[in-house]
């Protein structure tokens, strides 16, 4: 090898190292929305990178986790302030509105008429094929417990956990697509 | 060369092709938004970039695609669900409201006034900007199936486009800047 | 060194090259929004970056700018629309609202009285270790001049400096982690 050689695979490895945590091909998307409308793109996204063969992690939290109860499940024990919580958020993603036009349900109940005219695919359907998919949700902790949420109140899904900030942000270095829908 | 030197290059060739997808000088946007400050912040953020000669990329999705709407122009033969929704939702981009402390017309129109006076850029301007620097725009085609848009409402812009989320992702996971402006 | 390393050396170096700008262990985030649910998913991530050893740098934009008000400065020689804008946005992170159940401020008062029961770090907490950890806060200067915010309005705060677009995109570019708060 000559001087000039060794000189370039030196220089090319200072550049690789100085990259910071390679990407792989996975998408990481916060949903801190729990509006029809914003979880509807986000599930969207989330299908369709899944389909295209990428990783894909949901990180639900704040008015997002409303999305993920269950409405046939009750939780225990709740101090009142969850309780109230409880009632005025949404009881579950076929409970979640628009984020405008909702008026008093009727823009809320058009969309979803609409939905099934053209054939888009449901919050329901969404949610099946994330299942089918592998999609992971990740639950934050911390606002499970300001909601006053219990894990066993949340939908059965194969593929939830649940984790704090730090689980995100190590997810999202390496994603190398990363998008917070808020 | 040595074995060492083999050695390095082979660790360092695996490393790379580890990495993924190769970012480019690339902005990508979702525009989920139709609101004013947020169609705002989303066009400013695209004429910079296209002004730095990164190549940029919008996907106007959902509530966005009203901002595209030419109020000159009609649609033909739609059903009365589409006809509704063309009257309750924005006829362009001079008639988006702010998100927040709209005041049935009067924030935003003091944020416009406001906007002229200090002479910040207007929609206007700024769409002209995008169109000058080459700024991409591609469209929902379910939004626009949903929302009961025909192609011949829209603008004219020379860089417009259709497409689905896959079109979005190939686009965001070589992009070195991704954004949703939600 | 045989030609099959140098062409293998050489196709290496073209792909790293090819990558365009290399990505940082960093965070840029825009914070669009001024309400309280948004501004605390925002300032959890990014301290929760900085104790991760990132680098954090924070946008604040638009309605965003709000919260770095200071309710005890007053601004000077403003003019009307100044001074209407000055009385309509909230003074400073601790005025800031919910973004929805904000119901009069009940809603806003509750969030605020559980995170105090339930532990979780308040806005001002956040902000203090943010300072500690060396979040970077960048403010947007057009948006100062549009809302007609003074520099001497804001709260002091050792890592805060004035910017356009053209350093948040440069900023973004490198980092390996990039999110828009709106």
């Amino acid at each position: 090898m000559t001087v000039d050689h060794e000189k370039e695979l030196a220089d090319l490895k200072a550049k690789v190292e100085a990259m910071g945590p390679a990407k792989v091909n996975k998408l990481s998307m916060i949903v801190l929305s729990g509006d029809l409308d914003k979880v509807l793109a986000a599930m969207i996204i989330a299908t369709g990178a899944a389909a295209m063969g990428m990783k894909v992690v949901l990180f639900f939290t704040f008015w997002g986790t409303a999305v993920l109860r269950d409405p046939k499940k009750t939780g225990e024990g709740k101090d009142f302030m969850s309780k109230m919580f409880g009632w005025m958020l949404p009881r579950g993603r076929n409970k979640a509105n628009l984020s405008q036009m909702h008026m008093g349900g009727m823009g809320t109940a058009m969309l979803k008429n609409l939905m099934k005219k053209k054939n888009a695919p449901s919050l329901d359907q969404l949610f099946e094929i994330a299942e089918m998919t592998g999609v992971e949700f990740k639950v934050c902790e911390m606002s499970m417990d300001l909601m006053g949420f219990q894990r066993k109140e949340l939908i059965d899904y194969p593929h939830m956990d649940y984790c704090g900030v730090a689980t995100y942000l190590a997810e999202a270095q390496e994603s190398s697509v990363q998008l917070i829908i808020s």
